[in-house]
């Protein structure tokens, strides 16, 4: 059960969405429609897509049936981005593609009293995949320092400590066996304006917006400086970020269902073997 | 947003495989590879499933989205079953045509020290779905006069008031706006003895095989009585038990799809209004 390579040497989805780790990305130099590796046009990638879900299916399978067997590895997705980027849609069509019992998925919210008097990290903490498990976190203890900057929620002592206490906390997941798969959902200022326009003109789609999410985009510039930095110093080798352009939609569904997919190639997991006499119980049984 | 009609006034595939509420059910006498309403055949059964998947979808949207409007409602699936009578792939092919983010699944193990420590219902409260969340039991408080029956794991005197007492947690969440579909997977003994030897025969099964199914088998009639109590004692309008004849996998999806179907459409979850004012926000969104 080999962990196989590590980083840059890694395939060829990760290698092509991976930011350079410890670099402060120029998020406005990226363009949130492209498609730098894979499929570029949607029918080929909706196909491409289908095509994976097989093999997540398998590896995902497998992987549960190992953590039955002692391997305590684990993987974690987390999603990040701005409103309307994807971070649900992604759970819907790339998670759906998944077993449902053995995905763990939490969305965080605005932190709750409770959660507020302790750590920031608490809530995480609490949320983590277990052994065999895939994890989801649609939001994640990124938020602690990108609302928690823009909206100055902490002084500025306190969220710079931040950065260097998610880089430990995620180093010591990976020392511990979680794979964490950090995906940015790269979408565009105007993409955005379109999605929330959807969200207004359909009163099915109401529930889903918030005049909140007006006073956020506002903040736009804020925002991207703020993932710009937590980009560049919440990353590490163990715990890379990954850049998905998610003006489209398709095309999200497949880079990260490709990514899963690599990672869980390089776990490679494998079915334990039985710790009981095989022809011992089949007689047992067949005497029933 | 009515709750529609209870009991036995409900639509077709609730009313055939619902277990008439206080009777004491003959399991013996009930053919597990049966098909007492809707498709006959495997063809058949498959592609209506798949037809279901759309709509279960969309209602649990309506349900979830409810319930970010004030709506407390929400689903509860029990699967009960001897071991291989298909919780697991119940979990994996029906609950997987849902949106995982709205699906609360738990999985009971045999109780630790800790959750001994309290009432038996206490670790299933932790583990009910939210307003707007579909949960799943894969095993239940039901294992609590099951096997501690059958294995005399409590005094017969506690045991006995288990039964009220599950009756009455039943009625309170019912009327605490939980849709509780109970499930008994009713699977043949031969059926069995076929399913585990072929757990046996693929090692890439044998993470799902342990001895001591065996000894649970030995003690079938047993189990086969406790459960006929448990579906007795343990029924009533508000939480009937549903018997779904679980030899043909094909026939077992079909029915718990159709068994929550026929829920969700008497909820109807209704989207909510937004309570913002739509042309002020189209307004100020098209001026960023």
């Amino acid at each position: 059960m080999g962990k196989g390579k590590k980083g840059g040497s890694g395939p060829s989805v990760r290698r092509a969405l991976r930011l350079p780790v410890g670099e402060r990305p120029d998020l406005a130099a990226i363009d949130p429609a492209g498609t730098p590796v894979g499929p570029s046009g949607k029918a080929a990638g909706v196909a491409a897509t289908a095509a994976l879900g097989e093999r997540l299916g398998a590896l995902q399978e497998r992987l549960y049936a190992a953590s039955t067997g002692g391997d305590r590895r684990r993987v974690l997705l987390v999603l990040q981005g701005m409103d309307t980027s994807g971070k649900g849609g992604t759970v819907k069509h790339v998670i759906g593609q998944f077993n449902p019992s053995g995905c763990r998925i939490k969305a965080f919210k605005a932190p709750t009293p409770q959660e507020l008097a302790h750590p920031f990290l608490w809530r995480v903490m609490k949320a983590l995949p277990g052994p065999g498990e895939i994890g989801i976190f649609d939001r994640s203890h990124y938020e602690d320092v990108l609302i928690a900057r823009v909206r100055t929620l902490v002084p500025r002592g306190q969220l710079r400590r931040r950065y260097g206490q998610i880089r430990r906390f995620e180093e010591a997941l990976a020392e511990d066996g979680v794979s964490i798969v950090k995906v940015f959902l790269h979408i565009g200022y105007e993409e955005q304006r379109r999605r929330l326009l959807e969200r207004l003109d359909n009163p099915d789609k109401h529930w889903k917006f918030n005049p909140g999410d007006i006073d956020e985009r506002l903040l736009w510039p804020a925002y991207q400086e703020a993932y710009e930095l937590a980009l560049e110093r919440c990353s590490s080798e163990e715990a890379p970020w990954y850049l998905v352009p998610a003006d489209r939609k398709w095309y999200r569904n497949w880079a990260i269902s490709s990514l899963l997919l690599e990672h869980l190639e390089e776990l490679d997991p494998r079915y334990p073997a039985g710790d009981f006499d095989v022809a011992e119980c089949r007689e047992r049984l067949l005497a029933t």
